[in-house]
């Protein structure tokens, strides 16, 4: 199925951007905006977000707010988000109400839901791995035996950053990770053997047109990204394999902004572990490695802007400053090489994304080149 | 006269940084200060300001009023300034209020009175134009003598862009020069027969440390920059004169933050046109080809962190959009080397500052090595 592009003329600058969500994301988003002469509108339940210090105005209301999403959507040239968990509902009566929406309420609908998401990305030709619905016991029994222990059980919804999900390393622990994600209802995901995870940033405009970042290389510990290499080092296929499942995506979901693809790399190919329909945590070397960081590029796509160019001038080492480590600013600080990123969070709870440093490496002859 | 230096503990994250002025410098302090974790707090007498729109707060309120200052002084962890015609008894207020004030209320002095700014360079060791202070038609008429025709006359205080200027070609023009200044005190500028005009914009810490970016070539028209080339072509005589001069004026200032000196290249010496203290027009290059911009050093210097680093990693020509030249916005944007800056100024009056676009050029082999 091909989606005819639907043109939008660019917003001028001075137009406003509507954001749910008032993270850091929604703060770097600002940075962004106000380089290009926007105004940022943040809609958010807590007052005096990190991205509510760099916008124009906060609206402080639950996301679910029918008064302040209509208030959002008057005020608002166009509406994004920063985070998936924003209510479906939320994000339809501002498209009811005639907001403009990007990414669009399907983007989000089916990166809410795993068992979506991995049923979509198949359909479009995006490689994951096997995977089978579970909503009771005797589903995770079935699916179990079919995918082969270990499995790892997800919650269908929510969760992030390791949470509601669990290993199922036999028959003998489906009660116990079925416990673990609450009884909810969960997809079971066969383990994936692969060397190392990349991802991939991209953008797509109102258009139709696709620009693509170079790969990264993520290292998690305990569910939470540490760090991002990138440029990755990675053959031309592998390269091209990933561009490939990026302009997929972005097609096959008639996306309108810049979307994040984490892959497993096994080597001879790649599946998709899952996408994120916004700015992703994994692109943050992005603002100190080219020229365009996936900020602007975020806004250019939604805006109706051409998309940025994505060549990087810089190697960049990423890593997330969590809970008490941020207490490390004063030597990153003094590092030259070391470009930081504060979220500006007044109190570090444990494992809390409380800002990133971004650590500057040459860049290599051949990713200069790509 | 060395001063010693007076150590400031850096500001943690999450300071707040109040600026007097919410104009477009303040707009890209602010970009700056949410990378940072800080916030910004902007008096500004005209709602809604481009600064305002990322900062956490605006008071809104003229540069002298005293309980905006007193309000402004009890919120911010150090104040300081964007343009250098803040009121000096609304610093000083501040100052004996006891708010941090960086640069300080003397930098501010000198800055603000041609003569006083010409007194100092020359005390310093930083060679000026010869020049000669005008109250009346008679010292003028003395001071031409002196200097030669054709000179320069400008008022002492104010002026900027070309305004309040006027040429004296003879003795005849000495009537029309004294009414073009309104007969203000003034200074008249014998000629310096310059083969260019080059910037230098340095920073200087809380703890005496210095730092200097590459110097920049500037192309004026009519008075006001157009564009800057930087890393400017300059052979070591000239880079060495130029980081000089730069060391003199901070140290002699005894200066926290980034200072613009402009510079006249007489191709076998350097003389000082004029100092900005504040972050300058003919700087905002680094944004782009920096991995520490001007904007970052100067919050960095004003809160006591660690001076960032200033090597290029790009060669920039920088251009500012004035008036109606920001409707040039749609092909900018589409020009994969231009790095678009956009102020969020709604009016586009003639010769207002508009924006700027950073054009990115590869780097000279001998600029990459400064």
């Amino acid at each position: 199925m091909t989606i005819p592009p639907r043109r939008q003329p660019p917003l001028s600058p001075g137009a406003v951007i509507g954001v749910l969500g008032g993270g850091q994301l929604g703060r770097m988003l600002g940075e962004a905006a106000s380089r290009l002469g926007f105004d940022l509108v943040v809609l958010d339940p807590e007052p005096a977000s990190p991205a509510a210090r760099v916008a124009a105005r906060q609206i402080t209301a639950a996301y679910g707010d029918a008064d302040a999403l209509d208030a959002l959507g008057r005020v608002s040239d166009v509406v994004t988000f920063e985070f998936e968990n924003v209510p479906a509902a939320s994000v339809a009566r501002l498209a009811a109400g005639g907001a403009l929406v990007a990414p669009g309420p399907r983007a989000l609908a089916i990166a809410q839901d795993r068992v979506e998401e991995k049923t979509f990305l198949i359909a479009a030709g995006a490689a994951t791995v096997d995977f089978g619905a579970v909503d009771s016991t005797d589903d995770l029994r079935r699916a179990l035996a079919e995918l082969g222990a270990p499995a790892l059980l997800k919650t269908r919804r929510e969760g992030y950053d390791g949470k509601g999900q669990a290993w199922v390393r036999s028959a003998d622990e489906i009660d116990a990770a079925w416990a673990a994600v609450g009884g909810r209802p969960s997809i079971l995901e066969a383990r994936a053997d692969f060397r190392r995870e990349l991802s991939i940033i991209a953008a797509r405009g109102w258009d139709g047109s696709v620009a693509i970042f170079p790969l990264g290389e993520n290292r998690h510990a305990d569910g939470i990204l540490r760090t991002t290499l990138a440029p990755a080092a990675a053959d031309a296929a592998t390269a091209a394999a990933a561009q490939d499942i990026a302009a997929r995506v972005l097609n096959g979901l008639d996306y309108v902004g810049v979307i994040g693809i984490e892959l497993f790399d096994l080597g001879d190919r790649l599946l998709v572990n899952e996408i994120a329909p916004r700015v992703h945590n994994t692109g943050h070397w992005t603002q100190d490695g080219c020229a365009c960081d996936q900020f602007e590029q975020h806004i250019r796509a939604i805006a109706g802007w051409p998309l940025g160019p994505t060549a990087p001038h810089a190697a960049v080492e990423m890593t997330n400053l969590l809970g008490a480590e941020v207490g490390a600013w004063p030597e990153l600080a003094a590092a030259p090489d070391a470009r930081l990123h504060l979220y500006g969070k007044a109190e570090a709870r444990p494992d809390r994304k409380m800002g990133h440093v971004n650590r500057l490496r040459p860049l290599s002859a051949d990713a200069a080149q790509d």
